[in-house]
């Protein structure tokens, strides 16, 4: 029976969702799940989550939780990352800094300025994971669910020697979005993306070898679309594929929307894009976060249903060698995506078998696709580059990217951002950057 | 239901096994069979063993027969093609030239004098199809089981828009046969493999996750392998992967074997290398059709197993849009194996889903794995650049990388030879080399 | 002697200093000159220039002048190509259009909404010249000077087999003005840059092997660098390298400064950002041109200085086998640098010798350099798809590209302004967008 | 004035004619020349003859003579390595060991075994010399003409971060012996070469522009080749590329002449094929060296001409700036060749400027050509693999690549003949190989 370590098991809902798709599977019912987190609280919380969904599974896994990362990690063949650096606080400063400069964000965990920062306070402490494993336990995979999942894949790949993935819910999620929108039934919609994490497109889109992207066409022009995804609708009906992730996240992965308008009025109204929406899932997740615990207590039971999460799939096809096909985020090799940089992080297909994640090469994207993505991956390429040489010029360079920043500050302005975070984030920065935190 | 036509269906055997493949899934038990042969008889059989394999399976296909192919391709999903051009005399040919030369083979279908001459004599007509399928079908995809599959699907990716990808059992009986020789449950074994088609190396070879390499360096160290793979374990020996295929293939691959011999004697006779190999077996194939006929007038029963082939894997996962693993031949584009030439056809694992059939990026060959192949990709495109660019010399320059060749004759010789070739096998070389075939 | 045409010799001044370089080189003072425009007086007035030129410099030139450009094309060993589809009227249209969108421009010739429509407009024209080439000079070089220079090179080189070059003095002079601040003999300083044109930095920059790059600084820190180039002064402060080409140019590439404000006031003004400065310089050719013809009639003498374009030098080091060194526009092929698209026309230093011009392979840019140049890259992939697959809707994806676009319009305006620009140039378009020109 | 040191200086007629092109050069005439050599007599001999040499010349050059190898890197610009490891009596090995296995050879330092163990037994003490540049001048250029150079190269650009060419002169020995069979001024030849070193094509020869390939072909058709040509004149009349470095080495690069023979008769008789060539080279360079010295002692006057060294010509361009043309040896980067292998050390031509040397990008050969090369280029990546990862099975697959143990050995003979060469050189080997050098 495989080890699952989960870093950062406190994210409970999470953690309940992962356990149950993983003690549903008849081949993991009994596997040895270690709980990591550096909350004695919500270790405690997760493990009775664990013990509840365990026991309303009729599953029979090995529990044990752990306050010491390197004691959980011992004996590991699977290791789950779902940490966050710096929390709800550290969040909140990714918000107040740029608005300081005029600068409005929806999500700002993934690009710009937000994703900058999330991934210097993040990168070393990733790191850190890998480098106990590569002493503890160096033939485990790394399965990363944290945010900035490209840049992460990326610093891990480059530094150290771990098998690591990347995996996001988002392509799923947006196939499932598609097919609601034109009354299909989702597991009979195939769809083949291709891209960079939150920046992929949908490439195909069949139901039983029918395109579906003529019907989707009609759906968007004929203004079906739901006002929570305006956004997304726009870009498809201007670049011809649908992207994946969401609306609220691509208002900020371009300059068209945020602080623009047009005769037809203010684009931020127009296409109801979320300002500022990150800070309230945030709070939501604390009151989420309460709720489990009162719950529990009560002794009040969940709900639970297959999440789709690929751990589980993972983890599944290569205890039992029977194929799968999940999306995955690793290095491209100028292979995966020919036209995309050769040290990228891509988002494709992936096989998974007994012996691993396979990626699978998709050929070029098509240009103007990968035009609409370049800024990203260089912003990606850029932050791990001044994490790992501590070059603190590249952090500026890497907010030049930003197309928030482009459309609204000075290159002056844009440095003096750049240094009002450093500053203002010191807490959980490293030291090379004058901040308080290791690496 | 598909429609799934069979380019070449007077290979009966062939066309029994994979219709017992395709009748026993589920989802395919109704498709639509359309049989195609140039040679009246054949079809008749293939016909006949097509509807009691029917039968016997409690399926209930559309079978139709066609002489006339592109009759026979309207409304193609899936082509499977089988063909032998010049059949069992251009075999005799391949053979018995070279011989004059006192130049010995075992089966001279892949690479060396008989692949290139294979090559050249088959690479028009299969272009025909592709291009009829271009006219009729342009959305099929073209499976090809023809020899010299490299070489074919190079031809037709690189002429025509069809999508193709060549398929092999070749990886398959090897994993099956190591799994035999530790005496594992075959389905328990899981393999990766990469290089090109009849030269591909197992780089992965696992029992539930482990390593099996060392058992099967004792087994073979032990002296337990059966003379008829002694060759390919002397290769595992000093190379230290697997090689697919089988045997008898690689004693022609490399200049280590025949013709040789050192203080233990002849290689051939030591290593058990059968010259001439593919003659018997072309004799046998024309008794089993003889033997085939005889039953069906007589009413016996055949056997009826799954054979594995993936042309059923593939028309199954593509129909139902469950995932399956395969391996197969595709274009290498720089991008699934990056240290073999881009313009290479390659044979790596695949993932098939809805939208069809991705092959997986394998990274980098051992570099020494590498230098063993490069002579039959370089023999691959050289004959593809003579066909496609009506080039005569480059039918020299691939015959000049022939190992056989190369360990036994002088550089006139080997001119020599080439022109004797494409003498002897003018009926069914084009026009522009003199022959009496069309193209 | 070698044959030089010179397709668009109605710019006289330039047809001046080219033939000045040329016919300075003992090694071509009797080459054989063909001059073309399509303009009559222009034509005439080149010639007289040409005949002037001549017997200043006391060489023996064989001059011809052609209406008909195929007749000057024969026996052409160089074409060198400055010609100006739709001349100022069209250039006007290029500030116009936008301006009504609320845009500014400084020069709109090379990237962003007027770098599309004149590729647009240009592209047919130049594949004209090249097909012409095909039948009547198929082993000439063609030498583009005519902008936008990365967009004609990528057009010919992929629509027809003559081999290309783009020429420009942007890298000359850039270094020639660096030696300048630095009090420096410009023949004394080596400098090596890597781009795309009008988009490439200066990587190295020495005085007999000393790096001059802190000299620079301390000159650019201390404030000392003239107000007209004050922009690229502040990119190198940011990015490390200059930047090539000229400050009023960048000022369009990048969204930092049209349209940019903050505590120290409006960016164009305090970088002096000379906004129409291309309607200037057009009004200032009309002049010259007068001028010229007058000068002409009057016996008047011109000025004769070498000028260092590099025609000249080609045709010389061609001629002489004697080695040269320039800066060339090729196509990548992703070797030259490696970090840009495969399919980019990029900017390098060139071996010229007896056989040809070599660019040189430069390695990967510094990455935040590679980011700064990729949407121009992206928008001359655009443009040269929408020419040659007349693909209407890659011209709305080149102009999404625009960094002035980004930062001032929502995607919607975009679009409208595209459509807009089609309809006002129509007369130079060609007709699968409803303009009024061939191709 | 530049610090050129001479690793390897003993080998004197080298170094006078080294010095020779340095001297003469009026931007060179007061060099400061530092000698090296491990033997002190040959050191104490290279001086006089250095010191003749300047006389001669009437150049003031600084001349230092130093047995301590850092105390000469000590303010060098280039570094110059001639070095021999084992001298005559390891390549007496070279020949020795094969011949008790039958194989014969001609040159044996390039290729085949005995270019694998000239690598094994140099790469140590060059990465040595490149380890003492990177404490003392790291800015300083290898200039390597030491072989086997691609391995050289290779290894200490993977194993150092030294900047390193290697330099040949075999290109330009080739025109100019094409150049007298055609009855041509040579420096009015223009060729192109490109592949790997000793293994390049030339792929232009042009006078003035006019191909003279067909010259060649006539004269070569005719018979007219003298004898010690007559392996390259008939690879030339079989691939349609002039291969450079000459016949001797050819003999022993591929398959076709050692050993064979024909209805014409015996291959090494009729092309003359010189078996042992090198170790009567090794002998008469013996013998040069003693009547050096004694010509030295006499005070006997020797000749001085340019050899056109490269080494001179990239000291005159560096320090003039100046551009010159040369061909050089550097990493491909799988851009100066796009079908060699991206970590091969290939051929190209090259520019100097004053910035250091710029290889030139060459495209694709053609595939004819790449396929003659690959060996080579494998046996170079795998003796790297072997001495810099300490990989004793690399020996044997680097062995499996001579085309000589191909066409006469089994795989076994192949092995053993390994273990004996290893055996045999254990006195220049290192430890990890159970020999008695370092490294």
């Amino acid at each position: 029976m495989p080890r699952i370590v989960l870093i950062g098991a406190g994210s409970v809902v999470f953690t309940k969702n992962l356990l149950g798709d993983i003690l549903s599977s008849p081949a993991l019912r009994s596997a040895d799940i270690a709980l990591h987190d550096i909350d004695p609280d919500r270790l405690a919380t997760a493990e009775r989550i664990a013990r509840w969904t365990a026991t309303a599974l009729d599953a029979t896994p090995m529990i044990s939780t752990h306050l010491d990362r390197r004691e959980a990690l011992r004996g590991a063949d699977f290791v789950v990352n779902t940490i966050q650096v710096g929390g709800a606080r550290a969040t909140q400063v990714d918000f107040d800094v740029p608005a300081r400069f005029g600068l409005r964000y929806t999500i700002a965990d993934t690009v710009g300025v937000g994703g900058v920062f999330r991934g210097l306070r993040t990168i070393p402490v990733v790191l850190g994971i890998a480098r106990d494993m590569e002493e503890i336990c160096p033939d485990a995979f790394l399965l990363n669910y944290t945010n900035p999942l490209a840049i992460l894949v990326r610093a891990v790949s480059e530094a150290t020697a771990i098998r690591v993935v990347g995996l996001c819910h988002s392509v799923f999620w947006t196939v499932d979005r598609l097919a609601e929108y034109l009354g299909l039934q989702r597991d009979e919609v195939d769809a083949a993306s291709a891209g960079v994490n939150h920046h992929a497109f949908i490439l195909s889109l069949e139901h039983r070898g029918r395109d579906l992207y003529p019907d989707l066409r009609a759906f968007v022009d004929a203004g079906r679309t739901p006002d929570d995804d305006l956004v997304r609708a726009q870009l498809f009906q201007r670049l011809g594929f649908y992207p994946t992730e969401s609306s609220e996240h691509h208002a900020e992965y371009n300059p068209w929307y945020i602080g623009k308008s047009d005769a037809a009025g203010d684009a931020v109204e127009r296409f109801h894009v979320p300002i500022g929406e990150y800070l309230d899932r945030v709070a939501h997740n604390l009151d989420e976060y309460a709720e489990t615990k009162r719950m529990l207590e009560a002794g009040e039971p969940f709900e639970i249903e297959r999440s789709g999460e690929y751990a589980a799939t993972i983890a599944e096809a290569m205890t039992t060698g029977a194929p799968a096909r999940i999306v995955v985020n690793a290095m491209n090799g100028g292979a995966l995506i020919p036209n995309l940089e050769a040290d990228a992080c891509v988002e494709v297909p992936g096989l998974v078998d007994g012996l691993g994640v396979h990626p699978v090469a998709m050929g070029p994207l098509p240009l103007h696709l990968a035009a609409y993505i370049r800024g990203a991956v260089d912003m990606q390429g850029l932050t791990v580059r001044a994490a790992l040489d501590r070059d603190r010029d590249a952090i500026g360079h890497a907010v030049m990217t930003d197309p928030i920043v482009q459309s609204h500050l000075t290159l002056d302005d844009a440095w003096r951002l750049t240094e009002a975070m450093i500053g203002a984030e010191a807490e959980w920065l490293p030291s090379w950057l004058g901040g308080a935190a290791a690496g």
